[in-house]
């Protein structure tokens, strides 16, 4: 398989993953920076990621515009902002994941910051902000689904941090390799459990990783992401046997 | 497919989505107003949904009762009168689902008012108002099981709120279509996921969408409810298969 | 098929039910009162439920002991004293399930009555006991494991009380039908999760169904526990296909 | 089959069961002692549990390295010192599983004790403490990575115990054989889940079992470990049918 279509169908399989593993329900979606062409990013039209295959994938230009003139006709995600502008923004991030993960948004729509308590997901030590997209516009659908928005979130999320949480709505969760952001957006899921877990038993007692902890663990689990990427590939190829 | 053929199909796959996703169990139920005669409404037999077929569905009249000779022997649902009080009360109403949905219930029964959290749930804004049966008739069973319960419980509804909920019991919510109608059905549960979790962390800190929000994101929902039932409608006829 | 076929079916499924939804581990047992011998019950040989199959229903007497020649051999449930003990105490029950429900155990280790939220549960508004079996045997292994703790637990069940919570351990329900028996321990297990979340948001705000409501939900709750056994026995069937 | 290939396949239906049953992820490992050789024990290479099949064991001697020339060039778990270290320090154990069990974390980071509440987990009386890294070394990557962190948490686990927490990260549980081993990983995570719904319903009004209870009732359990292992095997052949 050429590099190109290895990028598709890691892509397609992100989407699968992330799907079954309950990240992504009807809606959200996953983008992998263009290999060929950094300027450009690969995500699929406007569909539900469990439904996408490698013909829906759409070459997008950094202001989210479809690239090929074959492409122009499609439907293309509400929200495809997210991604063009941190792509813009963070030149070192090669993928982006953006979900209503279940458990991430009580955490975004309370003054209970999510923190690293489980050690593969010590990448949250680096932060977690809040977008409030109030404080941009009112009255809105909540949704990032202008460029304007999609730059407030951007410097929300900033220079550090690999999570940003969007209040009453989702998290974007980015990441150098889709196996990477991959395996974030799930084990940003399972913090949030744990954390509230933790919470509701341990009250103030709760012990969260501090600094060190999270910059040597990070460089371990961004290492082993291969690891539950290959299993988690098998187990969607199985269900769809 | 005649449009009376596609709306007994899509009756029949909105029984079963609801039963796939732990919204229904084996009681509750779905009606649609009949597209060709609004002062009727179509239902299944008295059925657990996720056993309905194309040959149960029946034609009800507002008062509950079997249009055609032929379906008078069947055994009806207990608790037709929600549906029939509900169209006759709301006539921009076409699509009415009436469930236990398990997270739901524990808002019924405490004075903690069900409100809108995640995005998807906007429709919560337009009010989410409590039913006591006790209010009503004293030693009941709690089910709406005639008319004049029907209709009190349709009052409770009023004009504005999508859904009710039933003390004790459970909970009705309306749609246009019956696409928004189960999608409605569906972020009712896990915004009542997401507040219980919200409210353990967060305490009084929780933000819920605001009205001006509501209103506008709950445009933007309806719009694209077709995204997760074309989803869920795939995944029925995989684990039908 | 004969009465006495479709008793030892149903009691087969009746163990694969409970064990498909979760209210069954590996552990716990179901046994049906012997519609020919009211002085008998019939219940597997010790085995994990899913795997029971009709070839594994041995016929015991009320001191628990295999009655056929036969089946003297085998090896028989370690706490069968429950039933001979219920089965003696009460003569309108015609069913016992005794689980480890998993949501239940957490009321029965703490003093937080199990009470009817949900009108499924309406037969919790009877009585939900708790049997502390250190009030009877110091340093027990916890199970009702001869004729003594059966009598004792017996006796905490009373004559009104449908269920009763064995601290540390799980519960046992009883029933008229083994298909209302199967109802209602699967339904303690849904109210228990739904009065905990209640709880969680409700504090002390939370309504439970008062004695009347339980006096006639009970009744109808009765007749219409048919309808998810089929549901419940054709999954069965589908998922052993 | 012979005992050696018996033993062999005992440790990847382990993996499995575990895996299953959600008590490993991508993540974990299952050992057994070696039969043949104390000085040695049975592991998978590095892999993921699920994925584990007869030909991925390899014999590792006690200093967690592998005994045969042929297994040299393969890649070892990270965190094997966990098993070397405690099979040097407890003779009598001949399994060791270590898992990220998702609602043991939250025990490990808080300081709420682990106690036995379950009687399928009254091996829990016997202690359940928690072992912090940082005691030992500063900004680590949370994991029992050298022989030093294996010799610590050994000596935290100490003589009694078969349940050490990792904060942070998980727990390592140890039996006299698989099955108990297995059995008791996953009574540890039922546990945890029960006795934080008794917290969050009970608060101080948590009954635990009692000393005399978990001597009593382990002897108990340890007899019957067999039956959930039965079940599980089956459920894990058909699985993969």
């Amino acid at each position: 398989m050429g590099q190109r279509n290895q990028t598709i169908s890691d892509l397609v399989v992100a989407n699968h993953i992330l799907a079954m593993e309950g990240i992504l329900d009807g809606f959200g979606h996953v983008s992998i920076r263009d290999p060929q062409r950094p300027d450009c990013y690969l995500m699929s039209r406007s569909l539900a990621p469990a439904l996408v295959t490698e013909s829906d994938i759409v070459q997008h230009d950094l202001d989210n515009n479809a690239v090929l003139t074959t492409d122009r006709e499609k439907k293309l995600y509400y929200e495809r902002w997210i991604h063009g502008e941190v792509y813009k923004a963070r030149p070192e991030v090669n993928a982006v994941v953006h979900s209503h993960s279940p458990t991430v948004v009580p955490f975004a729509s309370t003054n209970a910051p999510l923190r690293p308590l489980l050690h593969n997901a010590s990448f949250l030590g680096f932060g977690a902000p809040v977008f409030e997209i109030r404080d941009h516009v009112a009255h809105s659908d909540l949704m990032i689904s202008t460029a304007e928005l999609g730059k407030a979130m951007a410097a929300t999320l900033g220079s550090a941090a690999d999570v940003v949480l969007l209040r009453g709505h989702g998290n974007v969760v980015v990441g150098p390799t889709i196996q990477i952001a991959v395996f974030r957006a799930y084990y940003t899921e399972i913090n949030a459990r744990q954390q509230l877990q933790a919470m509701t038993i341990g009250g103030d007692s709760v012990v969260y990783m501090d600094a060190g902890e999270c910059e040597t663990t990070d460089k371990i689990m961004r290492s082993v992401a291969g690891r539950p990427w290959d299993l988690w590939k098998a187990k969607v190829a199985a269900s769809r046997a």
